[in-house]
């Protein structure tokens, strides 16, 4: 008896879900109710069952995570928020889709309380659940008792497309791979994508693929049962050893006279259909109106038991603090972001050093990563050559939680997702790296850490055509335009050890958006006059002719400042033409610089200044007239051979600058 | 004894391939020696006994195609192409790696004759070889007697790298679906990468991941077993409906002191071992040597063999010339690329007309798709929305390979890199769509056209903010200077239907490189000036102030095009300020004008132009000093609404630009 009108109480409620949906999307003519509408038992039995977080502390460093890897289903989560008592009021589900609503298109993080992670483009939401899966593995092994401070389930939503990208296997056979037992995956297969079913484009037996990946698969005949699906989810939450996915069977846009076709997922229900499908619900209520029961239901379900969790953690954190000061004391600092208390000095170099910047970088890595406890990263498989190993740590794996070095394998998009997830998560500083060249393959999800206003930071290098050998595939022309252009990214290219110190430092000063450093393959000399403090000026002149206003001005960045230098010795020398060398190592750091900064840097007018920088000259025409760049394709050869056949000589600049004089 | 000596001409072939690998490797000092030298029986295996192509005719459209995914593998195939005859010198392979020769560090196609595709991001090569594939089967199906014209199979080299990157699952996903039954890929499963051994990042079962993807898979328990292979490989042609894949365990570097590390992975090996590993081999010749036997298997077992499949295809298509000559005539079209002739004429537009250039791009799709008939081309799941069908046509499918229409799935990456294996296969013209901000999932594969010179054409569609509701993950912002700043891609932007119409003809037009056709999801009005044949041009002026010399000029793309004119309107009419409007549909096309040209479109000087565009202003300042767009992300909203949170309404750009002129 007390089980039926339990069961009552959770069907009423998935109706009451189920109506917000088509509340939402019909009153904003605009969203997509089709999986929503199918997954809404699924989602609520994870909630209402096992979720653990508290909506009056929705940042609670230790609640249970949801990542909506299936973005578009953003009307469900937004039920779901409104329901728990996230504080989103039915007026904010009125608003769905509204401009400034906190109820987007799609779920963005740091917008709307309780969304754990911004989705949308697809694929990205399951690597990002990957890193949060990650990250708790991690701290668990990082602090005396870090279950106590870390014990949490990763929980993630997909559909279809999620597993159709490419990104999901590659995050899939990392989680295998690293044994993420509390990671929990719920696939809805309701076998229907936006252009048609999915038969029409996949065919693949997904729950092999999982297996063959070394996942726990479950699966849930009927998305409607909710006996069955509490128990999947029961028994995912007992894996030890794997992560676990639990295919959902589902009918898309249940409840609608379309159900089962494509045409539910994209547009809303025509009003009639809606009418039809509550019906279908035994659901009997208004628009956007609900029963006090249900949020009763949801209240004893769901906010009383995350709150009861918390305040129970909150006062264990306080025994822990007695028992374990430092600990505590760490644990504060890694969770609050404190990274400056952990920074290393800035060596003293040697004045003939020659060095290439990414073992610079290395250097800094292995101190700041002695240094700082939480500071975790890790390559694409090419760590040999990026030098982003945090020596003396093992590389993380399930024999190894506390592990620092991550291996990521060949996989740059999910690599650059998960660590999304881990800083997401919170707790750790993170950094990634690859070539260069290939953070291409990162892109989506650099743009994603842009949106989500995540501290990531990528160290990318091989970063010119001086990469040599390798030839046009390996070497950047355009990535510093497309990352430069990408909004909330903070691009760094130190000009040498120095500068790539003051990079470091900068990057992990930034707190709120994504930084990039790009770093050569080559070796670069140590510039009399580069300075760490001003690389986060954005840019500063590095030369000035002795006794001699300068007529002209170089701005160069990374391995071309020294080259700039050189060729305006040359033209000094020369031909008595006298000019300034700009070091601009980030853009972006000068353009948050005042005007008068700006000004007295930029100080010739437009027609006096060059710009110098192996890449495509896209973007420079902003501060100089005179772009010297590089806008076709490399090629392969000796590294120096390569340079001079494109004209990066000294001589070769001073002269192209002559002959851009006598025009 | 016959079998013997052919096992014991084997052996010596498959070590004269091992040592040119070394020597190659050795002298540059250079390369990655690894997986060549454990992969070397397979490839020979599949070259001397199976692969089908004629050195003196390398571009036969029928040969079987060989895409090496493995792209490091570089020195495997030189050694290769040389021992077959593809016209590489011993010379040649003694420049490996050196500035401009014809074995750069990793295949180029187009550069070196044999080299079916440009390889070394990793996975690609998959998804060009399910390309090919596709092409085959398509254009099987698209001519009277279509198998006496294309009949050929694909083969594909990788290793863990490739099967690591998500890519491939899209890809491998995709063949599977579409049973591409003479799709062959060989995987070189050494247990090795370049950081380690694979077992350190993966440990998935790959084998049932194929199996679940709906691949034929075989096994190969020895790689040095050449009975096996050859048994393999014939087994895998015999495949009636799956694609297949060979399982090969090797171990890396054979034949060094260090076989089975991954040390011998990225680096040549030193001079001793080399020796060494030559003793094991039991090539007993000096560097660069090889014996005329060698060169004899080579000769009849490949060129031979070869030159007269080639000859009996030339022979048959005499006679089906004469049996067929309509369809003969499109064939060598099709194979030319003569896409001129299929060109749909441009229809009058009404003038009051008011579409989105995403709906002016599927008219003409329609009628272009119609009228040639090798025009193929689809989306990833967004069909409905970026209007890309050809509609009459079925889907591609192996129950309909007549089908050109193609559904790839939510697999973007793939979906481009697919497009580029289609292209390079030859005999059809195609073009892929989807959301212009997830042009960041195929950026690395747009990068590989521009880099194969491949006539790729994109429709992105969805190009601004104006998307609305979707929110700041679907509203594009840097990805239009990602483009751009690429060498080799020329980007569309049009104002209307009438630049929409000029702007497909120029992609159509440009065969030597990816054009991408950036399109609105809203409504635009057909502009009274705008001239389909001056898109080419990439600039022109569509508005002057009457009986007045402009003062000013607003340069403007796309959507921003009409709203440029209304606000010269306003500031003619209100304020006297005379402004010209250009409309610039293409910078490339543009910066490809003659000088004079240039000067007679921006004939105001810099500070007097203005540039207006809804996104990055990165990029314009070289066109005006004065930029208007777009430096943050978007948000979700009515798109109307979001465009005036923004400010783009005619009112505002119009007082932006009054402000800057009080300035």
């Amino acid at each position: 008896m007390k089980d039926d009108l339990a069961r009552k109480m959770d069907n009423l409620s998935i109706g009451a879900i189920r109506a917000l949906v088509l509340d939402q999307t019909g009153k904003a003519n605009s969203g997509h109710p089709g999986m929503p509408l199918d997954v809404a038992p699924a989602t609520y039995c994870l909630w209402r069952y096992f979720l653990t977080s508290d909506p009056a502390n929705p940042d609670w460093i230790n609640r249970d995570r949801f990542v909506l890897s299936a973005g578009h289903c953003s009307a469900l989560l937004y039920s779901l928020l409104h329901l728990c008592g996230y504080g989103l009021s039915m007026d904010d589900l009125k608003s769905f889709r509204q401009t400034d609503s906190l109820t987007p298109g799609h779920p963005e993080y740091g917008k709307t309380k309780g969304v754990d992670a911004t989705a949308g483009p697809l694929g990205q939401g399951i690597a990002q659940a990957v890193g949060m899966a990650i990250a708790e593995k991690a701290l668990q092994a990082q602090y005396v008792e870090g279950k106590r401070l870390f014990n949490h389930y990763t929980y993630c939503l997909c559909g279809d497309g999620c597993l159709q990208e490419g990104i999901s296997q590659e995050a899939i056979s990392m989680a295998g791979h690293m044994r993420l037992n509390k990671l929990i995956l719920i696939y809805d297969a309701n076998q229907s994508t936006l252009d048609g079913p999915t038969t029409d484009t996949m065919t693949e037996n997904v729950k092999t693929r999982f297996l063959a990946s070394e996942w726990n698969v479950l699966e849930v005949a009927d998305g409607n049962d909710v006996a069955s699906l509490i128990s999947a989810i029961e028994n995912a939450r007992k894996s030890a050893v794997f992560p676990t996915m639990i295919l959902v069977h589902s009918v898309i846009g249940f409840g609608s006279q379309n159900a089962g076709s494509h045409k539910t997922h994209g547009s809303p229900l025509a009003k009639d259909d809606a009418e039809h499908a509550k019906f279908v619900y035994d659901y009997n209520y208004p628009e956007f109106t609900v029963p006090d029961l249900v949020y009763q239901n949801f209240r004893e379900g769901f906010a009383e038991r995350g709150a009861k969790a918390r305040l129970a953690y909150e006062e264990d954190l306080k025994k822990y603090a007695v028992e374990h000061p430092e600990d505590y004391a760490r644990y504060l600092d890694a969770i609050n972001g404190e990274v400056e208390k952990y920074l290393p000095e800035i060596p003293t170099f040697d004045e003939n050093l020659k060095e290439a910047t990414r073992v610079s970088s290395g250097n800094f890595i292995a101190a700041w990563g002695k240094k700082c406890p939480f500071a975790m990263g890790g390559s694409a498989d090419v760590a040999g050559s990026t030098k982003t190993t945090i020596p003396g740590t093992p590389a993380f794996s399930s024999e190894h939680p506390e592990g620092r070095d991550i291996r990521f394998g060949i996989r740059e998009f999910a690599m650059t997702a998960v660590q999304n997830g881990m800083l997401l998560h919170g707790g750790l500083r993170t950094f990634v790296g690859t070539f260069f060249v290939f953070s291409d393959y990162c892109k989506a999800a650099i743009r994603m850490a842009a949106l989500e206003d995540l501290p990531a930071i990528y160290v990318f290098t091989h970063d010119s055509i001086a990469v040599g050998e390798d030839g046009p595939t390996h070497e950047p022309i355009e990535q510093l335009a497309a990352l430069r252009a990408t909004p909330n990214v903070t691009v760094f290219r130190p000009a040498d050890a120095k500068e790539t110190w003051g990079a470091w430092e900068a990057a992990l000063a930034n707190k709120k958006g994504p930084s990039a450093l790009i770093l050569t393959r080559q070796n670069v000399p140590l510039l009399a006059s580069s300075d760490p403090e001003s690389v986060k000026k954005g840019a500063y002149s590095v030369y000035r002719p002795r006794h001699h206003r300068p007529k002209y001005q170089i701005l160069a960045t990374g391995s071309e400042v020294s080259l700039a230098l050189d060729a305006a010795k040359i033209l000094e020398k020369k031909y008595k033409i006298r000019l300034e060398v700009i070091s601009m190592p980030s853009l972006e750091c000068f353009e948050a610089q005042t005007p008068e900064y700006k000004e007295k840097i930029l100080h010739l007018p437009y027609e006096k200044r060059f710009s110098l920088e192996m890449a495509a000259t896209y973007g420079w025409g902003k501060y100089a007239k005179h772009n010297i760049g590089l806008d076709v394709f490399g090629k392969s050869g000796k590294s120096s051979e390569v340079l001079k056949a494109f004209g990066f000589t000294a001589e070769d600049i001073a002269e192209r600058i002559l002959i851009s004089l006598k025009k």
